[in-house]
């Protein structure tokens, strides 16, 4: 057995008590939002077939897929010329399985597998981790939890009006006050690719001004040159990537712009639908922006697409997403049409940490410790104990006699809000001496009384 | 891409909604439970270092454990010694990461990462997946939940009282009513041991007793006797394993048997300590009782072990656990006394099943499908579609207009309990037709009347 001083591996992370309680506070703002929302929970193997994984990520996110070595002698059937073939075509044949990479491609996996048994449309939701060899960066983890809501089976506009209702109420019921939705739409982007004489280059536009944000126009400029965008088409791109404003401002520009693009006119009547939807609707707090040069990398997007930004905190994107056509076509099923979106629940975290947003009562789990002082005050106190913990009341008893300072301590460290005092005085006259942590004061209660105080629905 | 019919790994499974929610519900009971006895929660990574899971389940668990391929050239360093030296030196080489094989071993390693920060008694429990890499048979899995609570930090004879209520609480909880909660001590398996003159030998003592169920009494004494065991005390021993009856009667004769083994009465004392606390409280179901015959596989326990049966239903043990003195050992920091056990859950799942013991309305998250027939109806239904979510119900639009058939089929299918039908006739007169779907019967209503009725904590 080894002796040394035990380790995670690097980008991984252990989540004690105060911060998972944290973190369920906001899984569960998001898991209440879907489900009012009508999609249902769905959860599918940390491992997949690595066939069923690569191929779906491009080059670089298949070299991110954690592979897991086959079980037994995986050297058994390889051979020396398996082995001289270099790491790549040999990780094929010691490994068949590896973790999943996202939530999406699990999900289109299991609606294939599955299309007879589901009926459609299908809503569901996904929370759970994935993982992805990256370098390990602040804020950037090989392990870490998606939470993505898809529909598929429908081409409604109502299912991305719906997305910006659930992104607003996650948001918002979080204590966020000053955030935006940012939206466009691939047809859009193929429209103004028309527009500026680059017809069918969409992919390389988006995907250069995917960087616009973090490297500026001019090297997305350099880019799109050396992909062999021409001078004019860039000179006529440079307007179409200023374009800023009201949506209502917006909307007869890009007519303009987009009147001889088959493309460009699908993707305004989809953005007029979406939003005509949405004028039925109360949007809490969320700013909702028409941003020509959001682009998303992913190249399964086919239509509206989304992406949030918390404005009064130091943070990317925290929530994306966008409509895709043909997801379920990398598993032989084409003409499935879906729409789905992902809340980034690391950065939601620490959001809510920098502006201080955690309410303090979703920390709290244990309600009152029970003082020790001696076996007969642990005897004394067993059906205390259990008369509080039948009235739904979360209480322990400290396991063994200790000196109060130590007991005090514990409670502290633990955020548990009453301390039970119980000594001999009060075991003679049955008056046990509750404490508030908060404010030091102490009340002598009856079982009873203290009962009525502490239930979860009682007077506080 | 491949364009083959997708597939998941063998021994992994996919949850549906209709089986998330039954296992949510699960979840949601121990999990209250826990937090109920002051449990706080812990979750740590999904793989750990290769180097903390080794050594720590045998060289048959070690053989069990999935290991994560190094990222990037796993080859770089490889030599043709490497590859001639076989599989298992290799392994250690081209992977550093493995999947976690249970929770126990990763608790011991953080509870030693962080000795400093952590207040003991450290009560803490955990509900995540482990994998292993079994062959896998009928409810048997490579990827299963385990649902842990643990203490360190404490030799209170408190906490294995209340790991027997919290199993009560649980069992009860799920509606089980007719279980038992089986206990015995190490101790007085090492007493046992020495009463028949096999000192010493408890260890095979142990794993042989342990097969009773599975193999019976004559094979387990040819176990013990190809082991070493004399014939002498094997006569002796025959007897003791026929001990059964109810722990009063069961005790004296215990005291006699184990009068010259000082392990043996050190067993007898904690059961003691342990029994005492248990009679403040009130049992609600189980049947508690003292099996010298169970012994439990793992090596690492010490004290008190548990198991728990369900009388009527076909399953074996469904949770079980004990203490171990010296589990953090193992990385170094010796003398830290700990107890737990664990939850079967997907044994539970099926016990549930088999007992039909599912509440009805645990199984529903959308409680309300508004049909759409049109877009006027469409546009009509959206607010209403938001006045019912502000109100906190689930609800949602058939998000595009579909025949009323393929709508109730919808509805049916997600086992939603109402549907609102808006028609023309509806959208004219404000009264809309609210189709209760299990009795069929349809109420025409105003929008505040059908909030009335669908509230959660209205009437129903």
């Amino acid at each position: 057995m080894s002796k040394d001083k035990p380790s995670i591996p690097k980008g991984t992370r252990d989540f004690g008590p105060a911060t998972v309680v944290k973190r369920n506070y906001i899984f569960s703002v998001i898991k209440r939002t879907f489900e009012k929302f009508g999609f249902l929970p769905l959860e599918t193997p940390a491992m997949e077939n690595l066939s069923v994984l690569t191929g779906k990520y491009g080059d670089e996110g298949d070299q991110l897929i954690f592979k897991v070595l086959n079980s037994g002698d995986f050297l058994s059937k390889i051979s020396g010329e398996d082995l001289e073939a270099g790491y790549k075509p040999l990780t094929r044949k010691i490994s068949e399985k590896a973790l999943r990479y996202d939530l999406t491609v699990p999900f289109a996996r299991y609606v294939v597998m599955n299309r007879n048994e589901i009926t459609f449309p299908f809503k569901r939701y996904q929370i759970q981790p994935v993982w992805r060899a990256d370098r390990p960066q602040r804020g950037r983890y090989r392990e870490f939890y998606q939470c993505d809501a898809d529909v598929v089976g429908t081409n409604s506009l109502l299912c991305e009006a719906e997305i910006i209702l659930m992104i607003d109420e996650v948001l918002s019921t979080l204590g966020l006050d000053d955030f935006t939705i940012k939206f466009n739409h691939r047809g859009l982007l193929a429209g103004i690719a028309e527009a500026i004489g680059a017809k069918g280059r969409e992919a390389d536009l988006c995907v250069a001004i995917d960087k616009l944000d973090k490297i500026g126009k001019e090297a997305v400029n350099e880019e799109l040159r050396q992909k062999g965008i021409e001078e004019d088409s860039l000179t006529k791109l440079r307007p179409i990537l200023g374009l800023t404003g009201e949506i209502a401002d917006l909307l007869p520009q890009l007519d303009t712009l987009l009147q001889n693009s088959a493309e460009g006119q699908r993707g305004m009547q989809d953005i007029r639908a979406m939003l005509s939807y949405l004028e039925s609707f109360t949007v809490h707090k969320a700013q909702v922006q028409l941003d020509v040069t959001l682009a998303r990398g992913l190249s399964y997007y086919t239509g509206c697409i989304f992406e949030v930004k918390v404005n009064n905190a130091q943070m990317g994107s925290i929530s994306g997403g966008g409509r895709y056509d043909n997801l379920t076509g990398m598993f032989g099923l084409p003409g499935v049409s879906g729409v789905g979106f992902s809340f980034g629940v690391d950065r939601i975290f620490d959001v809510l940490e920098e502006l201080n947003l955690f309410p303090e009562d979703s920390q709290t789990i244990t309600q009152v410790l029970i003082s020790n002082f001696d076996e007969a005050s642990m005897l004394y106190s067993l059906p205390v104990l259990q008369a509080l913990r039948q009235a739904g009341i979360a209480v322990e008893l400290y396991p063994e006699a200790a000196k109060l300072k130590k007991q005090m301590a514990y409670a502290d460290q633990k955020s548990i809000p009453y301390v039970l005092l119980v000594g001999s005085e009060e075991m003679e006259s049955g008056l046990l001496n509750l404490r508030n942590m908060r404010t030091g004061v102490q009340d002598r209660l009856t079982v009873p009384q203290i009962l009525e105080r502490l239930q979860p629905n009682g007077s506080h």
